[in-house]
């Protein structure tokens, strides 16, 4: 178990912690210093603003959104404050009175979709039922939040993050966390299909999950909401793709 | 037919362009301006070096593998010519005699890459032999130029390339057209397998061939040569999964 992080403890607060998917993490903690909910960003926002203003959330969600347009158009690195700022027609300054630096700008894009998909995704995998139909489930679920979170899932994975470079250790354990909760989730129900005889493996579990993943994680690579198909569509189609295989009959 | 481009014509003179490969390709050209042979690199290499000497050519080589390891580090925009000149323990101006800059650069990292691995896949595509096993031929070669040419494959996938904010409209052609080929190339794979009746498909051919390759393209963001098993028998594994599913008997 990793409860010496917050996120781990709340997990081993809220999570029926003796389910398949809990004792199948790893037993090593991988030093994970997470935080969601006091961050930096928290803490400045708090001393300095009314956040329950209406038009200072209003402002805030703008600003993430402009940001999100940026980071997906330009990439994190050539991205500046300034180009955000343009797309809202206003100055750096204004931005700092919500934000600390593009670092935390950027953290605060990607975790609203980050967190979501993940929690979907264990919730999924926890249900009592059958290996295929949480599969398609999760993979509905993923599709449906790279969906209503455009571009936000898009920007994560589109980023090198977790980076070793990056000077925010919290936020890049943050990161893995989350990554690493993604993985054991479908890994998990992949695990319970080989452990109920309903999946035959030729690969490793840790390996299948990896090509499992990639069906929809790639997805963030050319997947735009608007489409003649809906989202959660595309990921059941996917699972099935996964499920039952191209070869007829 | 996209022949006004060098690699079009290219193409057109090598292919059979009566197969099914070629014919299925959009007939709407993309106005690529690819450039692969006689690029500005090469015209300030042979006006400035002697570049059939192997200090030369061996010098150049070391430039090109420092670059991709230093890109794949710290990604594109937060790679400077200092850090690769760093690894080598040279300047920057000792590398100014091989590249012209560091966009040039990372065009030399990831071409041949690239090229070795459309060109695999476009042979196999042609092939006559049935489409599972053209699938599963593909998916060895594309593992397995991931391994041989690591991390080059992986700079490239990494980064978000085509860039709309790249100075290089060549050099985005030219990548355009390799990701354009090796779409085609594994979709009319898919196409024939369904023409044939071997194979059926539950989403459009289109999405198909975005989710079978997302299993593979995936695995630049986790693959690492010299794992327990041949990155060409996880290419095989993952065939196998697309084409039988998990689903067992």
């Amino acid at each position: 178990m990793t409860a010496k992080t917050k996120i781990g403890k709340r997990r081993k607060a809220n999570a029926e912690t003796s389910s398949a998917f809990y004792q199948e993490r790893p037993k090593t903690s991988r030093k994970a210093t997470g935080t969601t909910a006091k961050t930096k960003i928290g803490k400045r926002r708090e001393a300095n603003a009314d956040v329950s203003s209406v038009f200072y959330q209003e402002r805030r969600k703008a600003i993430v959104d402009a940001a999100a347009a940026a980071f997906q158009e330009r990439g994190y690195e050539a991205t500046a404050l300034a180009d955000v700022a343009e797309k809202l027609k206003t100055d750096r300054a204004s931005l700092y009175y919500y934000f600390g630096s593009k670092e935390q700008l950027f953290q605060e894009v990607v975790r609203e979709g980050a967190q979501r998909t993940v929690e979907f995704a264990e919730a999924i995998a926890k249900k009592n039922a059958p290996a295929k139909a949480k599969l398609t489930e999760a993979f509905r679920a993923v599709m449906g939040s790279y969906s209503s979170t455009y571009p936000y899932m898009h920007v994560f994975l589109q980023g090198n993050f977790p980076s070793p470079h990056s000077s925010d250790d919290d936020w890049n354990a943050e990161a893995r966390e989350w990554a690493s909760r993604y993985y054991y989730a479908i890994r998990s129900i992949i695990q319970q299909g080989v452990d109920s005889g309903s999946f035959k493996l030729v690969l490793s579990v840790g390996l299948t999950t990896m090509g499992v993943l990639g069906t929809v994680n790639w997805a963030h690579r050319w997947f735009k909401p608007g489409g003649k198909l809906a989202a959660e569509d595309i990921g059941e189609g996917f699972a099935d793709m996964i499920l039952n295989g191209l070869v007829s009959s």
